[in-house]
């Protein structure tokens, strides 16, 4: 099953072609600078060579129709399309196949991401008329984390309010956290049944999954709770935002600017939001750095004892993302700081430089610890075969 | 040394006449209704019963005037006057005696805490006033907390942004955990270095504190921060305030005042902000009370869980304020959610119906867990004994 996957963000789309059962790719790309000038759009053949051109993509139907007019030239079938929705709000536990109903929800749940959930519904609306026989299968970000039980998803504000405007934890990165419970289980089979999923990339969260079932995840409302990220300030006094607008005379969508994109690594730092720049910067002995990547640690440790909290202990472990699969000092300064629950990290096999699935806990360790490359386009691949066929 | 402690909040007034060094009271009392009509002044001396008259409290000067008024007909000398100041801001890391210095820094600080400070520093001038001999010692609820480290206090917003307003995380409840540290210590001796203290009331902080330093507490910079509580929402996605005012229509100061007082146990529950009513209702099998005492009980764990990590590990945890000196179906759901870590309840001796302090813990538990009555006006006193004489 030949299986086109589309990753929609506020202003870029990334593409596979992937064979659902080989997990081959077939093809693959990126369109950038939606909505802006000088799009560019990247697109590469299997066995080939990137190309980058240079585009213009007015709207999301402009980027997705460049992607479908170039993957016509291919001669592989498509068999159905899967698309990540960022925001499946109240609607969604599980992926769907898209019907006008389904639609209708994905645009009715929008203003909980409204930078994503339009362009994504956009995509959709195109494909669908282009190729009216193909299915689509919705992938939301969110429909994971609908497993979690009522004490960890409410939010204690009152209640009718809550219900008019649809507020509470609904999470993200759900695909991936989804991704690193399947590998996780398939590879350590009943040695585990706590999972904490430490997703760690420009966005980051954790989640608590018990035997396949979230109970707890670090983002809530909006991607912007729980940990510290690149730009974003994570987990911070809620009455900051009054505080900001009563003292500071900022508006609400300054603040909220300000939260999402100028906080964060960056903001402590004060250099960049790039992990690797401020693990250089730290090595270098720069004060500011070092302060972010202890802050980052910090909070990623605090966080996970609250997660671990949530299902009374924890067996196994995961890493994944930019950060999770590719900075072992993270990783170390995490591990670490778990040593009073029993974690044990083989210092070699967390600095040896290799890709793919691998267990980076010593042997003894009281909690098996791994590295999970995510999958979220196969994850989407599978759940298109799986409702579709 | 005797000295009167007065302790303000934005509307009331309590007071205590205390021996430092003995701990005997010789009179006490509250204002109520500060600044608003209809005033209640409560009065009690020594071995007779309380008197509650109505009174008129215009401001804070005028309630410390009747009161200074009553307390000129016992026959008693005041040597000195604690002051509670809720914010102490970034200026006070130690109560202080009081110059012309330290109440402009008390004012300076004001707009961290303007329904506290600015009616705080009005007794206090009134005082020195009246009295110009008189010692006063300012006791911050902050002071404790600037032990904190920098990865617990920072808050990762713009640096210019933090300095220019003073964002960080402040606390409170400082002088009850610093009193729970002081007994704990006093109590256990060598076997106590790493307390969990947990502060439940109407207002609820936990604060972990290693070998006397505050180490990280749940409040921020206000004291909406963390646990749920009866009326505060505690820790929720910072979005859900500019989220609100988008989508709904609020102003921020619509929100702040629903976070504070429009949320916690009450919006859950629908009927109450207080625990006990909340307990009666999950009892008569109440759908909301049982979620609203859940969802208390949930986030004081998870909470507790990143205070215990920010420690790796704790040894002792202490209970006290309102519900956690009095309700054992709290405590109870609290330490059985940390069996996983080896806490060990005593059954009988949490339910026991004695106050006082207690270890409720059972034999061969992990963890020490202790009730330990709060005392912040013992703490006053003997600050004032420290600082003044």
């Amino acid at each position: 099953m030949n299986v086109l996957v589309v990753n929609a963000g506020s202003s870029s789309l990334k593409y596979q072609l992937m064979d659902a059962g080989t997990r081959e790719i077939f093809a693959k790309g990126n369109c950038e600078r939606i909505g802006l000038d000088r799009g560019i759009f990247g697109h590469a053949v299997q066995g080939e060579a990137k190309v980058e051109e240079e585009a213009l993509f007015p709207d999301h139907r402009s980027a997705i129709r460049t992607v479908l007019d170039h993957l016509s030239e291919l001669d592989i079938a498509i068999d159905g399309i899967g698309h990540r929705i960022v925001q499946g709000g109240w609607h969604f536990s599980d992926s769907a196949l898209v019907d006008d109903e389904v639609l209708r929800k994905i645009l009715e749940v929008a203003p909980l991401a409204p930078l994503h959930n339009y362009g994504e519904a956009a995509i959709i609306e195109y494909c669908r008329e282009r190729f009216p026989s193909l299915p689509n299968v919705a992938v939301f970000d969110t429909s994971f984390h609908m497993s979690m039980p009522a004490v960890a998803s409410t939010y204690p504000l009152p209640r009718e309010v809550c219900e008019k405007y649809h507020i509470r934890k609904y999470g993200a990165h759900g695909t991936s956290h989804r991704y690193e419970w399947m590998r996780a289980k398939a590879l350590l089979g009943d040695s585990c049944h706590r999972l904490l999923s430490c997703h760690l990339g420009n966005g980051s969260s954790l989640c608590a999954i018990e035997d396949g079932q979230c109970r707890d995840t670090t983002m809530g409302l909006t991607p912007l709770d729980g940990l510290m990220m690149g730009t974003r300030s994570g987990s911070i006094d809620p009455a900051t935002v009054c505080y900001l607008q009563r003292e500071g005379g900022y508006t609400y969508d300054e603040v909220d600017d300000m939260l999402n994109r100028q906080s964060g690594l960056l903001a402590v730092s004060g250099i960049s939001s790039d992990a690797r720049d401020i693990r250089n910067g730290a090595k270098a002995g720069d004060e500011r750095c070092l302060l972010a990547f202890d802050m980052f640690a910090y909070k990623a440790m605090t966080h996970a004892a609250a997660m671990i909290a949530s299902m009374a202990g924890v067996d196994t472990i995961t890493f994944t993302a930019g950060i999770g699969e590719n900075d072992w000092s993270i990783r170390q300064a995490f591990c670490q700081t778990f040593e009073w629950l029993g974690v044990r990290v083989d210092r070699e096999r967390n600095r040896a430089e290799v890709g793919g699935e691998r267990v980076i806990s010593a042997a003894g360790s009281a909690v098996t610890v791994m590295v999970i490359p995510t999958d979220e386009e196969y994850m989407i691949a599978k759940d298109v075969e799986r409702l579709a066929f």
